[in-house]
């Protein structure tokens, strides 16, 4: 059986526990966190040096690290990746945006506010940037939700998934949804997907 | 034929050109600038919404956003991706640590120190902060190139394109790379390929 192991709060953990969920395939969690040194850990470095969960291991022991590459892998072959190439390609290009213009900004506000470990980097200067960064980062998904289902096509891909990771949380991170009707409307449509479960959800609970 | 646009001292824009260039494909450039308001125009704004450079252009005018999904889409099908589908996830794996491990440490702190319109960001803890993040992703890169000739298995991919684009031009961004004796007899491996082309160069030139 495959092996996520992850940090059961963050949503780039999140992102393959949902795809798995989604495609109903059977997995198992371990519980390593970036906040108490467990991705410090040599054992854990020797198998990502760069000290980063999720970390996805094989049936033969293989691992592969980054969460938009383990949703890749997982998802090849699977309805959340599109047949035709340039619909592949946009897919991708969403999930490195999430990568360098959403997460930076979304996801470490987050984690600035809500992480005591965090407080320390959490000066007005960083949450001022983090706030801006955010919102034009929010502002371009929104652009494409106002007037399409989904961020490729007309299906949910993994960039839908990638992107639903940090988004749905960003409450937490001080961004306001209220002005984005597009991205609140697909929040409740991935919500809506069969077999869909939230970030709490860990398997055989 | 297929349009980049792009800022031609640009790493992420040189990456589809050094790819085309390899493929031996023809392709237009067009200049598009990040530094002198380019990016930010209505027309530019229009095709991209994130306002970044490089942006691929279709024959038939659909536009692709994101470096490393423009060397996917154009790396498609090529002998720059693998045929093995735990290879393909590492090869994005390492693509996806560039954009977000690498390339906001190791280009930032470059572009901090050359162009002119980046001083006033180019503060103390800035520099600091980059210096301490690029190194460790040097350092990641190190472990693997120590003992492989390639990023991936055992050929050049689109992960050893992406990661070369900033990684040759790291002294401008005051990372000594004597340290780091893997990296650079890969560098020299990727300058040793055939019709390996230059940052510097450009189409018809």
């Amino acid at each position: 059986m495959l092996t996520i192991h992850g940090m059961s709060d963050s949503g780039n953990c999140y992102k393959p526990r949902l795809l798995m969920a989604l495609l109903g395939r059977p997995f198992r969690h371990v519980e390593v966190s970036s906040l108490d040194g467990g991705t410090k850990q040599p054992a854990f470095l020797a198998a990502n040096p760069n000290g980063k969960v999720p970390l996805l291991e094989l049936e033969d022991g293989c691992t592969l690290p980054e969460s938009n590459a383990i949703l890749c892998y997982l998802g090849d072959g699977t309805r959340f990746v599109p047949d035709d190439r340039f619909a592949r390609a946009q897919m991708l290009g969403w999930m490195f945006f999430e990568q360098y213009s959403h997460e930076p900004q979304v996801a470490v506000r987050r984690s600035l506010l809500v992480y005591p470990q965090m407080r320390a980097a959490a000066t007005p200067q960083r949450l001022a940037d983090t706030l801006a960064g955010g919102h034009k980062a929010l502002a371009v998904m929104e652009q494409r939700l106002s007037g399409a289902q989904w961020l490729v096509g007309d299906a949910p891909s993994l960039a839908d998934i990638a992107l639903y990771a940090y988004t749905h949380r960003a409450g937490e991170g001080g961004f306001e949804l209220a002005d984005y009707p597009g991205i609140r409307a697909w929040l409740a449509r991935i919500e809506g997907l069969s077999d869909y479960r939230p970030i709490s959800w860990l398997p055989g609970a």
